[in-house]
């Protein structure tokens, strides 16, 4: 059986540990080609560069794995990934991560590593986006690198559901205190931020993004949030249909 | 009866004719604080910024009407708004735009303009994006205008239910030529770019993006391309869990 073709990217960066973590456990499974920002993209969400043109270097190319880095987001590499490099080639699977940090709950909209798993599903392969939740630069990636050797084997080898796009968050515990893994739905909750003002050099306030999440259903089992802080990883399926078809009918008659 | 407080961001910043003229028209309806990019920031999506800190500046405080400009994106200045400058005071409605170009469709989720009015939507009140179909910098914002304040009026008189987040788009045409408002759907289809590569004076090929979208779905009469394309205004009512919840069941067994 020929090998599959695996596209992998991220959000912070080529150098991440995250990403190497990955494209290593890639390669056990199949040919690699990666495109990952030249630099830290967290917190990009689908953000695309319109306002400047985009740079692409090869890093590496050794055996069965190539690896390149993009000037631009997230989002831009993968459009670089389809559009152009593989334009002619498809890939049979696309991952993004591993992030350093998780990506559950409304996270999910801010994440470049999400954006990016995203943007590759809408041509029509799977894509899976995968998120460590640690966010130290050397977390120990042992157990998410195991976990997403099993699901990418999961995907390639049975699912036939397409568009396909996976949120896969992996708890920060040894691989032998994960209890399994659970299709768990979004957690609702939303971001809150405390901004730390401070004086520039020149008398200048500055502020400081620092947020907390406020989750509105803790003790909802079937979120993502529960599996995480129960030692489950969390599998969220992903749509990009934001239609609130609830309100469609409600509004009738209002707006109009 | 008291003024409403009306806050307004947008996504091509803070010189932008689209922001100047909402500004104008909500000046009309309340009182107005503004804090918009100071620079353009299309296709930002839902992009925060982490890395490096935010400065804000006043523009101009004119009777009603307060505006400012911040060095982020647009979700930032909302977070800005709501976290810091009107933390005490939150506005009674949130609006994002005049955008230059439209934001139908999965565009929704590239937008910057969007981005805003879904992060101001998160604080529990309602948040308009309001988008023309016309991306020129001196594109004729007349009839979005006269929309524009329709639908605030309309959402502020009468709307209870929450949360409320709105993606409306106008066709270019002059005001007698829109035929209506119409709620709908967001419409399927996806972006796919073809990029164009030049070199730079050092040798060195660079990539321009450059897009076109494919609808899937051009004659469902039900959507917001639809709409736009026969000269009605679209409004599509916003919700954010992405959860694919038709696949849960079919993933199940399959993955974990």
């Amino acid at each position: 059986m020929k090998k599959p073709l695996i596209f992998i990217t991220n959000d912070d960066g080529v150098n991440a540990l995250g990403f190497r973590t990955l494209v290593e456990a890639a390669g056990r499974i199949g040919r690699v080609i990666a495109i990952a920002p030249e630099t830290t993209q967290s917190g990009k969400a689908h953000a695309i560069t319109m306002y400047s043109p985009l740079y692409l270097r090869q890093v590496r190319k050794e055996g069965d794995v190539e690896v390149y880095a993009c000037s631009g987001t997230p989002v831009d590499c993968v459009k670089m990934a389809f559009d152009h490099l593989l334009a002619d080639n498809y890939p049979d699977i696309s991952l993004s991560g591993i992030n350093h940090g998780s990506n559950s709950a409304i996270s999910v909209i801010y994440s470049g590593t999400m954006g990016a798993a995203i943007e590759a599903s809408f041509y029509g392969r799977p894509a899976i986006g995968l998120s460590l939740a640690d966010e130290h630069s050397n977390a120990d990636f042992t157990a998410a690198a195991i976990v997403a050797e099993k699901i990418v084997r999961d995907v390639l080898g049975k699912v036939d559901e397409l568009p396909l796009c996976l949120n896969v968050n992996v708890p920060a515990v040894p691989y032998e205190d994960i209890k399994g893994i659970r299709l768990c739905r979004q957690n609702r909750g939303h971001w809150k931020e405390s901004f730390v003002c401070r004086q520039d050099p020149r008398g200048v306030d500055y502020f400081w993004l620092t947020g907390e999440f406020f989750n509105s259903e803790p003790n909802s089992e079937d979120t993502d949030e529960w599996a995480l802080a129960h030692n489950y990883v969390s599998v969220v399926p992903i749509q990009t249909d934001l239609t609130n078809y609830g309100q469609l009918e409600s509004l009738s008659g209002i707006i109009g």
